[in-house]
């Protein structure tokens, strides 16, 4: 063992970063704009800040300031689970017999259980600096619904989550987390919004999707006075708030003189990785250093690893606006998998660019490899991953076996989004060898890509 | 707020505790010695070595030696989840508007949720060292259960584990967390033991209790080649290992010269609680200093409040020994409530004695009362709390309110054991305004203590 590194790095909260990285004011080619649906032409702050607030719709247009300071509310609410751990894996490395060193960094240290909580508190503190009533949002997974319940109930602000029936039903638990925090759960589709009306009466039956989630909730942040809507992945914006991961990671590195070869985080929306590699990429893009920097994602919602880079739409509803990004078309559902939070059918048009531009690379893995490598990595290293996060433990797996058979002493470092306790379901069929890997075939995607919009 | 003292205070690797502290040292009335249920003379090293560890057998009945070495396997693996935080509760002395200092120690930050973790590694350890294949206990609530799966996975260790079948139908998250940690787990009632087939004969639909569970344990460990049974609370070698607990919190207060005023635990079985307050009480035994140390416990099962002082079986299957303690009478049953880790009819008897020698006192709380403090706290402070160790939450509230009536800057530690992840169905019944409140009858408790063991 490296008697000099300790099993966890935490920074002291003088250490903690005061300050959010914004990695496209480093970009020379820069994310292409949000489209306004009906126009076609770029969104402006004024038409956006009916839906966001406006601070954040501030944000998310802003691809020139490097630097944001995070207003000192935030920072004390970030005090009270953060500096989150930078771990060595000691115990994995020993179980893997690797030469590799091993970090990761553990963002489920807090009651919403993953990095959400990064962005939520943030987008609550806004919304209540605007003097706003509340906010509204969807979740599907839940993660992110927990975190934005936790801020809102921080700041006193009212939180009306519309949560996919079936969620809903198949997990109260994460239901109950939410209203414990005093937020409001409506199973989605409902007859509170006018669009809710108008599914369930088309589909009586229905169990709902995010897509019609994504429509109430918009729906109902511009019909009740004082409500906004907010979003826990793929927006800019929420990138921005999550550099506190990769800022964090980088201070802790730095401290004791730590290069990492190897960056791999999960992606769905992109909002951990995002967080995660944005000053290393910072770091590439303006020509001061290089490493390798791995997305990865599930094999049945390919979006990097198969999709195509074209302007579509964020929501399967249609309502919001158009994205330029790697995606598999926003009809695409996904084959049933239990990585809830990386079902989504586009990416962060941020992390579209930079793997364009071979910034970062990605890799799409199966499920039950997924599961494997989770469970190896819980029974050595004691925590019990997300399935998202359990993706990049395969890779992590992965390239620390490719530095056994080498003898390479690679430094890899992974992000460790979040904890399983709300995904025991995935777990028991992994358990009881009932869980199945999905790909989808060439033509189910060719389908998709031909209704991609014709925008360019 | 007090700008010098940060939200979370860690200790360094080099400064956590390399030994365990026993406060049978320092006792001048010693706990009674554990007897024979079968002769009633005290248990002997070498009968108590057929159902236990020798190592911890040893340590069970050592009650003049201060200090114990804690192995460098078990501070290797401590060094995972440990330091735990200790946490200046601001945002609760915010919220409740409280002159007084409000910190918590967090024992939750693990996967298996809970602190039962610090005896289930060190309980591993000493099984893997004697050369055994595996160990066995039974569960209820879950923790305990999930920590010994945890920890036997660590040192490649078969776990069997006995869980009641109530629990494990209505707990199938719990049961799946410790299969994924490798361990068997059996609903008790089961055909696998002698003692299983007995009850499920007499009583086939029956959905188990505790005490079944233990016997079912004890027959296993007795019965399999190369096992023994351990367990998670009461016995003094618990607490033994629990006492990290208290140094930590000791040289984390002082670091930054903190004097606690009032320190409090939850209290079922004491594991917690006696691991807290050992090295506080060690100073007030040895005459160096004063604390006010209070022992929360449920008003549905009030063993020090209301319980007898008095030798009973430590089961409701009487076949381990007799312990002298503040006991409900070994077939006391509490009504139902939420704190399954609270439900114990009797209390360590190390706890026990310090109680009847006034270097603790108790109070018991009602579980409505009880989750009002969970949420209250929850909401201010980011961390969702076991109902258990809401008992503690419940009564550090209620100093901190007594404290603005007097206008006294007090300062209050309590001990936060766990995350209540796993028990959302409680915290839906309060949600929704179901729950109620449950306290046994002075009939109801006066014919269990009529049934007492006659011994002295």
């Amino acid at each position: 063992m490296d008697k000099k590194i300790p099993y966890k790095i935490y920074l002291e909260e003088s250490e903690m970063p005061k300050q959010w990285y914004n990695v496209r004011a480093d970009m020379k080619n820069k994310p292409a704009p949000l489209l306004n649906p009906g126009t076609l032409q770029p969104v402006t702050l004024e038409e956006m800040s009916h839906i966001f607030c406006e601070d954040l719709a501030k944000q998310e247009l802003d691809d020139t300031t490097p630097y944001f300071d995070i207003p000192q509310e935030i920072q004390d609410f970030y005090r009270m689970y953060r500096p989150s751990p930078l771990v060595r894996a000691y115990c994995l490395e020993k179980e893997l017999d690797t030469p590799a060193k091993i970090y990761y960094k553990f963002e489920g240290n807090n009651t919403s259980g993953s990095h959400k909580l990064n962005s939520a508190i943030a987008q609550a503190y806004y919304a209540k600096k605007q003097g706003l009533k509340g906010v509204t949002t969807e979740t599907g997974a839940g993660q992110w619904g927990t975190a934005l319940s936790m801020a809102c109930s921080y700041f006193h602000l009212d939180c009306k989550v519309f949560m996919v029936k079936v969620s809903y039903e198949q997990k109260p638990f994460r239901r109950e987390v939410m209203r414990t925090y005093g937020a409001s759960v409506t199973p989605s589709p409902s007859n509170t919004t006018e669009v809710g009306r108008k599914i369930l009466a088309e589909h009586p039956g229905t169990t709902g999707s995010l897509g019609c989630a994504i429509s109430e909730a918009v729906e109902a942040a511009t019909t009740n006075e004082g409500y906004r809507y907010v979003l826990g992945s793929v927006l800019t914006q929420v990138l921005l708030h999550q550099s506190v991961i990769g800022l964090e990671t980088k201070a802790a590195l730095d401290k004791y003189d730590i290069h990492p070869d190897i960056i791999i985080g999960c992606a769905g929306g992109g909002s951990n990785l995002g967080g995660l590699i944005s000053p290393f990429a910072g770091e590439m893009l303006r020509g001061e250093n290089h490493y390798q920097i791995i997305a990865v994602e599930p094999a049945s919602c390919p979006s990097l690893t198969r999709g195509h880079y074209a302007y579509d739409f964020c929501d399967t509803g249609k309502v919001c606006p158009l994205a330029k990004m790697y995606t598999l078309g926003c009809d695409f559902i996904p084959s049933p998998n239990h990585a809830g939070g990386l079902r989504y059918h586009g990416m962060s048009p941020v992390i579209s660019q930079l793997y364009d531009d071979h910034i970062i690379e990605a890799r799409s893995v199966e499920q039950t490899a997924v599961f494997e490598a989770a469970e190896r990595f819980a029974r050595v290293e004691g925590i019990l991953p997300a399935p998202e996060s359990s993706h990049a433990i395969r890779v992590a797996i992965d390239e620390a076996l490719k530095c056994k058979e080498t003898g390479e002493e690679k430094t890899i470092v992974f992000g460790l989004t979040g904890t399983g306790y709300f995904d025991m379901v995935a777990y028991e069929k992994y358990n009881n060898g009932e869980m199945s890997d999905y790909i989808p075939s060439d033509e189910t995607l060719a389908a998709e890509f031909a209704k991609l919009p014709k925008v360019e």
